[in-house]
């Protein structure tokens, strides 16, 4: 019998191998969203198609099983919060879940989910339901046999959930977020009837694209993200990609009329990629390398969004910055109009630009709906009608076209069902991480007004990055805040914030 | 026993699947050449080696050489010159080139060259050819292993370049090279001689780059590159390369203060992809749809670039049109000087920069110091002063830095050795080329005049991309043009045309 360690040799070899075509599959999906010409598409499917087929040989090959099942019984999987055991672990719980579905499948989800995105974008840009339509309902019927293969209890929502967060349930989001709900529902209605609000009316200001990309690249770099390990590009819909240990791209999207659209999800995404910056690259490519999850992710993107760039403090300090670089654009304003404009709450239809108190209930839809449509309950074809009707309910708006509406996310197009309630956990962990961090640090908004990100991006390093995929999601939040995950943190994070920014207090 | 047709389909998907490999590490070096992150170098060349080994997996596995000598006797492959015999020819070619070398070097080979070409802009840059030097020795060591597993003859040098040029020998080649040589001493000696020459000042003027760009995309639309089948990017060399059916990309590089750089580089790499974009389609991927050869390659690029674009109907059609692109930059000039000048000839240190009678020269003095490193009577570390005195002796000059010197061609860190003289052969098949559509079409001169490429375009889409790699270049170009490939044609031309740009007439 070979040892453990050797055996643990050739699983690493096999692992990083089988990340060097992920990543090359990764460059094929970024430069779909980016450079490739309007006729490359069909083909970009079928190499993105071809990769998803040997990527899924290499993960599921039973040589790679043998060794795991030998490692699972090893003293090197006893020690399961240690970087070996958290690998042994991580690939266990990997095999296990992609040994249960045929190649045939897996490069059919990735066939259609390369054409649905590129479907997506055209749809999305013409406002035409229809083109997108066929795809969609594809993608749904994939999944949802994935999520037959997957499932053991029948809850086949929870088999596609728990792909994208270790452990979470279905029924225990469910009963989170109605319990945020009816304390967003509340506080929105008390800044509803304040008596004095942000007026939103600096947001509108037009700062030509050339200054915005500026300013863009610049709030990345100051708050640590490394563009020597990185690039920010301009695509449809903002996102984050890792192509290396020292290569991970962030993607923005830019509109002369809407600043802040451009700078907030830039400082989104430019969240997302310090998360991956900071995890440890000897790793890379294995377990204690990747990330904890998507909900975690998620709360290292909103933490810089929001409970960083959309205080008070930050705004002090970014204020004078970005005034002077936009000549005379901004020569009426001042810091704390940016700072309460930045926190206007209203419903809205549009998810990536919602506040922060509406913006869960954009997650709830989805949550809702995807529901619906993997348990079969909902036809896709009648899901633009429920996507408006649920709107009405929880936002009181409708939206006036389906680009507005069901067509505003890359989401379902990318076959990413079970996703959304990530965002709402990010949240959730990103409130209780900033209280953490504010009782480690004592001093975060005197260095958020002197533009010192370091000591953050540093406890953030400390705490989470380091860590990578050792500990399942809840276990890591719950360990760095000392509390278990709950709404409150949030609430209580927003009540404070908005009651200052609405001059309630 | 299997049909042939039968096999010869379990090829096609094998070698299409093959492709879909090759195209994706196409991406990845084309991204390397982009926009790779500063820092993404090192694992950039772990992907592109991962996928070398891959490849040569799949073009060397034992079942389809099993099919490949099933369909060798088969009567499928009798008619060499149909689509499905040249594919049959091409298949065997390079599967019997293919098993001769073993994966290791193979993935050698692919780092080697990923990192010297990363190492070589570094170098190049810096002008620092010490950094250069340990890759090249590596590179070129490889090589030479390469050209002893593939040789039957001990020939290496002819081994190498059979794979640019097949059926190409360093014998003919050098004795073609020499009737050239001597025609064009004698020719340069003349033009030294002559009592006006052209001033090149045009060409000094500055440009801004925003404009250039513009201007560079401008003439490639019009002579018929496709921007939704293909792209134009900027990288330190100018290069075309092809990542799908629907995705052929060019590069080129902009100096403000040397206008032609630019655009003769893109009318030159847009050539290439004039002749990528006109392969057969259906046959993507297999050799009926692949470039004959690369000094085919060549012919196309260098007739666009220099039978066409430095030609005087060309400047009367183009001056106009790019004058009133450039605001005032180019009021007191007229097409006359713009012809005349983009016909100056004199002794120049950078090839790609050269004039069309010295170009053969600078590809001289690279086809006999790669001979001499393959060889071994040549050392790496002596290669800088063997290249400045091969410049002193051929061309009357001698480089003052390495980067102006054996630093400035990007080729030999990629490991392109045996490649340089396509580019001569492609000059001579380019006038064999030009030669007959002017017999065929009676009036390119008018054509040229009126910014009307189509007929070109086409005739050059009949006669030659039609065919694809169905026939070898030099029957290629013999049956083309009606006569074997010599350096007259060129010669002629060359003289015809300086006599006018000269005012020797």
């Amino acid at each position: 019998l070979a040892d453990p360690q050797s055996t643990f040799d050739l699983v690493v070899e096999h692992m990083r191998d089988t990340t060097k075509l992920e990543t090359t599959s990764a460059l094929l999906e970024w430069d779909d969203h980016t450079y490739l010409p309007s006729g490359g598409g069909a083909y970009r499917a079928e190499q993105v198609t071809f990769l998803s087929g040997l990527i899924h040989q290499r993960r599921t090959t039973k040589q790679l099983g043998t060794w795991l099942e030998e490692l699972a019984t090893s003293e090197l999987a006893a020690q399961r919060e240690t970087p070996v055991g958290a690998a042994i672990a991580g690939w266990l719980r990997d095999y296990r879940r992609q040994v249960r579905l045929p190649q045939a499948l897996v490069e059919a989800i990735a066939r259609a989910t390369s054409l649905g995105q590129q479907a997506w974008v055209a749809a999305r840009s013409a406002d035409r339901w229809s083109d997108f339509l066929p795809h969609l309902r594809e993608i749904i019927n994939l999944r949802r046999q994935e999520a037959q293969l997957l499932s053991d209890d029948g809850q086949l929502y929870d088999a596609l959930l728990d792909q994208y967060e270790e452990g979470a349930r279905t029924a225990e989001i469910t009963s989170m977020f109605a319990e945020l709900r009816d304390e967003l529902v509340k506080l929105l209605k008390e800044l509803k009837d304040a008596s004095s609000k942000p007026s939103g009316q600096s947001w509108r200001y037009a700062i030509p694209l050339p200054e915005q990309r500026q300013a863009s690249r610049w709030i990345a770099s100051q708050i640590g993200y490394d563009f020597e390990r990185g690039r920010l590009d301009e695509t449809a819909h903002p996102f984050c990609t890792t192509l290396g240990p020292n290569d991970c791209r962030i993607l923005t999207r830019y509109h002369e009329d809407n600043f802040p659209s451009g700078f907030y999800s830039t400082l989104h995404e430019a969240g997302h990629g310090l998360y991956e910056q900071g995890l440890p690259i000897d790793w890379f490519g294995l377990p204690p390398g990747a990330a904890a999850s998507l909900g975690v992710h998620e709360s290292q993107s909103r933490l810089w969004e929001n409970f960083v760039g959309r205080s008070a403090p930050f705004w002090r300090w970014c204020f004078p910055q970005l005034k002077q670089r936009f000549g005379t654009a901004w020569n009426e304003l001042d810091a704390m109009q940016l700072f309460r404009d930045a926190n206007l709450v209203q419903p809205s239809l549009v998810r990536v630009e919602a506040d922060e108190v509406t913006y869960n209930l954009h997650i709830l839809i989805r949550f809702e709906l995807e529901q619906e449509l993997i348990n079969g309950d909902l036809k896709v074809e009648d899901a633009p009608q429920a996507w408006n009707d649920r709107y009405e309910r929880y936002l009181g708006i409708k939206p006036q076209t389906d680009r507005d509406g069901i067509l505003q996310d890359v989401h379902w197009s990318a076959g990413l069902i079970g996703y959304f309630p990530t965002y709402t956990l990010g949240n959730l962990y990103a409130a209780q991480l900033m209280d953490a961090m504010r009782a480690d640090l004592g001093n975060v908004d005197d260095l958020l007004e002197n533009g010192n990100f370091d000591g953050l991006l540093q406890w953030l390093r400390d705490k989470i990055h380091v860590h990578g995929r050792c500990l399942p999601p809840d276990q890591l939040i719950r360990r760095t805040t000392g509390r278990a995950i709950s709404a409150q943190p949030l609430v209580a994070y927003l009540r404070q914030k908005l009651e200052v920014a609405y001059s309630m207090v």
